[in-house]
């Protein structure tokens, strides 16, 4: 099939400092994270913003892995950037900075020919403007959605009317909490599928792996094992982008494909968190990928 | 085969409060737990003490279950006693109180009929007397291990004595950093499997799963999702048992059955934690067990 994904999202420099070390003006942002890792599977577009500042270096990697930028909009002006700090616990970060830039006033517009793309990746971003890309969209069949705390806090009115036109819902752990209100996260899962979600509710937690909620079953799935985290960021992004790559690749969405696209999700996060940024794909195969899930059926097989 | 377990550990009367309320007294101890778990596989032994004051019920609960109390002592005075406090957080407890009492003196002696016993479970205790019960078997086919943080910080030295004498060493997760000064689990496990642990090294993670390292493979196992852990107290202890006790009734020690028995862990943790104390195993039957193990292995499934 290979169907093409819309991914909607940030395009970002981030300045991202963990235990083993610290780089400045890395490649970044959710899109950029998701449509990468979708593109061991399939053509990613992304829609989304850069400024002038945004090095060519950095569209050079989006170009080699054919990842379609047509709807990449260049604006006077800075780049999105954000500056974070890891301690020891990969799952728990500081946000130290956060340049708005050209994100503050960008509003998506879909170019005619990619208004009837069928499977698509709402990415962190404003409810607002997910929603103003959702409105365009002509003949979608798969909404992979993911938000953020600071949304929930301020939109929650919003994410409410999102939810059921939305098949799968990301959230990591705290998001989940936070949303549903549950400490328990078998429970704030349920609780968020029964806002309307579509087909199911992920929550991701990070080296302790992730759960899938839907109407017809539960999943719950390790981490693939990594011994350094060297940098967390984008991990979460990857898993979409693997998650909806799988999916956009074989055109089935059922209860099989999504089962599989959550262990290609874990798979693209945890290479993703062996190199900063996104530094692990530069040298990435698809047989590394396939080897890894692989590995990952004998790591929980009993 | 059906191979006897014998387990040595503590026997209590714990009391205990979490979100879902309080209990005073009630049945606990790790060889407690891991013994009316480990029940359900095979006949366990249960090597300790109690004080007069134990309650003649709880003495029911134990031969209910066919468990040996044979190498059972019943001291003058009062019988070891715990209290603590679990908030929303099921992975963390405060201890509130530790009452030694019969325990403060209590060395194992262990009968003539049980010094050829082949598996052995040496649940939480002080290292010392953990060697003088090892100094015991005669024929012992298969040791399992645990401790806690208590016996980590203040003797080390007789830890790494005693690993080289273990087949399979048991660590939560925050002992297992604590021991290894690692922050990362899998660096953790592999630290410490290779301080001369003879078969793996596994971590718990409480809700989030567990880790089993051997010398030939890395496995990462889910938790079985539980919406209400009303007590987790006794879980890792359950957990033991039900590995152990899986091991002792197959009679092989393999890859494959260590893997079936860090599922049949994995349930059995997840039965006690759904009631207070042991509660859970007063209607627990076998059937109930063998229906969790095929769920758990379609939860993790793709």
């Amino acid at each position: 099939m290979n169907n093409k994904i819309l991914i909607f999202g940030s395009m970002a420099l981030d300045t991202i400092e963990t235990p083993f070390g610290k780089r400045a003006n890395i490649l970044g942002g959710s899109a950029t994270h998701a449509a990468i890792s979708a593109s061991y599977f399939t053509t990613p577009i992304i829609v989304s913003v850069v400024g002038e500042d945004f090095p060519d270096e950095h569209v050079q990697l989006l170009k080699k892995n054919k990842i379609n930028i047509k709807n990449l909009q260049r604006k006077k002006g800075k780049t999105f950037a954000w500056e974070a700090r890891y301690g020891n616990n990969p799952n728990e970060r500081e946000v130290l900075a956060t340049y708005e830039n050209v994100l503050r006033d960008y509003s998506p517009l879909l170019l005619p020919e990619h208004q009837k793309i069928k499977y698509v990746f709402l990415a962190n971003n404003s409810p607002a403007s997910q929603t103003i890309l959702l409105d365009q969209l002509k003949s979608v069949k798969l909404v992979v959605w993911d938000t953020m705390t600071f949304w929930i806090e301020r939109y929650i009115d919003q994410i409410l009317k999102i939810l059921p036109r939305v098949d799968v819902a990301l959230f990591n752990d705290s998001e989940a909490m936070h949303f549903s209100k549950e400490t328990n996260l078998i429970k704030a899962g349920k609780k968020i599928l029964s806002k309307g979600v579509k087909k199911g509710v992920v929550i991701k937690k990070g080296e302790h792996g992730s759960f899938l909620f839907t109407h017809s079953f539960t999943m719950h799935l390790p981490a693939y094992p990594i011994e350094e985290v060297k940098d967390p960021t984008g991990a979460g992004d990857s898993f979409a982008g693997g998650f909806i790559g799988f999916l956009a690749k074989t055109g089935e969405v059922s209860d099989k494909s999504l089962k599989k696209a959550m262990a290609y999700g874990t798979i693209m996060a945890s290479l993703t968190v062996e190199e900063f940024g996104a530094d692990r794909f530069k040298k990435l195969e698809k047989k590394d990928i396939r080897k890894r899930f692989f590995e990952l059926k004998k790591i929980i097989g009993f």
